[in-house]
């Protein structure tokens, strides 16, 4: 007989209750038990009284994702993830172990809005169509892998979405990843730095390649960077505000 | 002095209204006029009643997104996007318009769940970390670009998601990028199809690169591929259910 419980993962979005769905609300309050990330149960805090809450801290994804599947044999266990569970998030490692455990408990993964495309809605269109996402920490990815996966990226022509960019610990991932994606690209590539987007302290910067060194303290764990591609350009709307367009490819259709 | 009105560029999610996002919904409530392809608007039925509507077909993307400018001179005006409209959505041709036009006008994109992290979620976890988006559709893109663009991405070896992968007019573009697959993967590598994630129609299928000939005729417009990586797997949870998981990475770093 299959468990009474299920296991939820759920996506977040990157910031409050104003970025989630309808889907993992509702999941959230008919949950019985939350475990997520210190900083997650905060932000949602408001919409999570009433429920068992078992924070855990960054790096301790294993221990959360066993607990998590412990749980869900009884009972509704949401394991709460950044962004999308399925980008950088908690669904593979729990689905990974639910597996080897070959546990016959119900699962479902919600899907939440990623860091990318919060970066990219606050930049203007700096996407658009064709992207590549890649993460420069060496965490979990041997950085031969990460450099050979770079050169892939640039080599496309199109934006690169750069997650984890630069921690003190390893300033010279982010440097590699611009001293390539000047093989590749033009050094008026326009570049988006987006810090704790929907979060408070967001902070958007907008400069180029050439331009990058300028502002390089900028980069953190906390940002996520857009390097544009071939097309990518500035963007100013009025007088202040500075964006990214990636064009589609109308103007090779259409005109107007 | 800046126009009155506003222009939001909404993203819609994948479905209807489970996996719109609180900003989104919050988004088309406020908005005078809702401009959107007819199926988006009619998903949305429920929660748009007493806004104006403008429903539009496909392939008339530059005459709505000036229609939405004009309005938003002086209304609140929400130009609807399905998944995310910074991912093969409006953001891009509604924002270059703008900008050609030096129109003064307020706007926010609200970001939304795409097409690839719904067709992910169904699947369990086949995306995790690093992923390339592309599109195979011709419209707007040559093929030659679209054909170096598979090249790099495969050459990766992370996911590929593929959106757009196969129309009745240009079936061989879905072939070409199995050919260039079979170049860099193995026979064996998953790939995963889901068909009309979160709505009704729902289909998902599991199947490998020399498998894929058995299921061609399921690959269409309403389709979503993710071809897996080098690390991918399909992956049973319980008897019936089948999907993909690509490993993050903790097992090169830890024991469980």
């Amino acid at each position: 007989m299959p468990s009474p419980g299920k296991l939820y993962i759920v996506g977040i979005g990157p910031g409050g209750s104003e970025q989630l769905t309808a889907r993992a609300r509702e999941v959230l309050e008919g949950s019985d038990y939350i475990i997520g990330n210190d900083s997650y149960i905060t932000q949602l805090a408001p919409i999570l009284a009433g429920r068992t809450i078992i924070r855990s801290s960054m790096g301790k994804e294993i221990e959360r994702a066993k607990k998590s599947i412990e749980l869900a044999r009884e009972n509704r266990v949401s394991m709460v993830s950044g962004g999308d569970p399925g980008v950088y998030g908690m669904a593979g490692i729990v689905l990974e172990i639910l597996d080897r455990e070959g546990a016959d408990i119900a699962w479902e993964v919600v899907p939440g809005v990623t860091a990318a495309q919060a970066a990219a809605s606050l930049l203007g269109s700096p996407l658009s169509g064709d992207f590549v996402t890649l993460s420069l920490s060496d965490l979990l990815t041997p950085l031969e892998i990460i450099e050979k996966r770079l050169r892939g990226a640039f080599s496309m022509g199109t934006p690169v979405v750069l997650y984890n960019p630069r921690s003190r610990g390893r300033p010279h991932h982010f440097a590699l990843a611009m001293e390539l994606a000047g093989k590749y690209r033009k050094p008026d590539t326009p570049i988006g730095i987006v810090r704790n987007a929907y979060r408070d302290g967001e902070e958007i910067i907008v400069t180029t390649l050439s331009g990058i060194e300028d502002v390089i303290d900028k980069v953190d764990m906390h940002t996520t960077v857009i390097v544009g591609g071939e097309e990518s350009r500035i963007w100013r709307n009025g007088t202040d505000v500075e964006g990214i367009i990636t064009p589609r490819g109308y103007h090779r259709k259409y005109l107007y």
